[in-house]
């Protein structure tokens, strides 16, 4: 957002949870917004977000229900897919969601094209979910109707770690376009958060941020479960690199061995094979 | 090369200089390499690297020469500059570089397209460096047959701050394809490189490396100076995110406010215009 509105010359004013990841801050500090942390959860900023828009005629662009843009941009995710899978739907798409205009949006691309004869079928949408923050996926679980605030997030996947405290008809919205798709909203551990984007890197090259490694463990959880039969085309929408917040902890920098020029200081280090 | 090693299942040794910004080394680090620093500029790991390769029986794809999959690899970037204007070479590209791999590659790409009759004329190759390890550019002004190492590098410019000690003859050989397709090398200074990687992302939205934004200065540098004609079409290859390294400082985070959630408390922060 802050890149884009750089781009436009427009001026951005960002309210962050306190706790973001620094990756994230340097970025949207680069670009020359106005960067503000707002103490307490996500939900803290986007009321605030909210009551500044009112109150000063600022546009609101949170990726929440709040600004329709979010939810027809995230439509180009769904287009996306159906292109490279020459223009038919998966059998399932699993999303990292926090209130849920990504899984919304996609839902609602893969129902146009559909409208339009573009593609045959529609994919189940999977909200994936932290354990320690999961509103949607303990409604799901529970099998009710309405989806509760979850008051105190606790989880390493920051792009998700959305209490909905003050908007959760928006985390109801998205439990209705998960069971009108036939789908499922799993929550996993940290652990298993962490050990899984982990793997995707270790054994992929593909270097994701935990958020976007939920879903990956949410998908081989499903798939442990049976739910994902093992045939099913299954797309799992990474939604931020890990450079922007990585697993490896800053410590583990100071502890690579730095040594001399020279080969029997690099053979004393034993990595010959 | 840490991921790419992750994916196909190989253990990965990267030697670094043991100023390398941490963004890179956290991302070598999750793709399970193992990395060492090795002290003094990057000319010492690439000596290194080299001894190593041959003590132990290691593959050595070090960005030099000595690897020849660098300079063909790089051919793609030629490819898809190509394709993107469709097939047509522009009148300038401009690299950053360290030896001179990319360039190269870049050259050689262009030359087996044309050969093959995929596009008509040649990019001219600009060389651009940082006036603080600049040993091209500098052989170039002096009108040099001969690349001379620059044994004391000193840039913000992390990603070619190659100094070649050891090694001043790939320089060389890069210096003749400048003049071979008529173009330039040149260098600007830390504090130029940090205003034109600042303006490309408060700009354009573009967050680029220092060492992306050293080709764009030098763009400009060439366009002020007139080598670069007004209506020439430049191509400037960015070649690194500025996630790996960012011209914000950390410290700059501390210095962000931290409110509470209520609106006086952001009003009286001043941003309502």
């Amino acid at each position: 957002m802050s890149a884009y509105a750089a781009r436009a010359g427009l001026r951005a004013v960002v309210l962050v949870a306190a706790d973001t990841p620094s990756g994230k801050l340097l970025q949207m500090c680069a670009a020359g917004a106005r960067v503000v942390r707002v103490t307490g959860s996500v939900s803290n900023s986007m009321e605030m977000a909210k009551a500044a828009t009112k109150a000063f005629g600022w546009y609101n662009v949170t990726t929440t229900f709040e600004n329709p843009y979010s939810v027809e941009g995230d439509k180009t995710v769904a287009y996306e897919m159906a292109a490279e899978l020459g223009w038919r739907a998966p059998a399932w798409i699993v999303v990292p969601t926090g209130s849920g205009p990504l899984p919304a949006g996609i839902w609602k691309g893969f129902g146009e094209m559909r409208q339009f004869g573009l593609v045959a079928g529609l994919p189940r949408i999977v909200v994936a979910q932290a354990a320690g923050c999961a509103p949607i996926a303990e409604a799901f679980r529970r099998g009710a109707e309405i989806v509760r605030p979850w008051p105190s997030p606790q989880t390493v996947a920051s792009g998700i770690k959305d209490p909905l405290v003050g908007y959760s008809e928006d985390g109801t919205y998205t439990l209705t376009i998960v069971r009108a798709s036939g789908g499922v909203a799993v929550a996993v551990p940290d652990e298993e958060i962490l050990c899984v984007t982990r793997l995707m890197v270790e054994t992929e090259g593909l270097y994701a941020e935990p958020t976007a490694g939920t879903a990956t463990a949410c998908a081989a959880d499903l798939r442990r479960r049976g739910t994902i039969g093992p045939e099913d085309a299954v797309v799992v929408v990474s939604t931020g690199h890990g450079l922007k917040q990585s697993f490896v902890r800053a410590e583990t920098l100071d502890a690579l061995p730095e040594i001399a020029p020279s080969l029997p200081a690099l053979a004393a280090l034993g990595l010959e094979d």
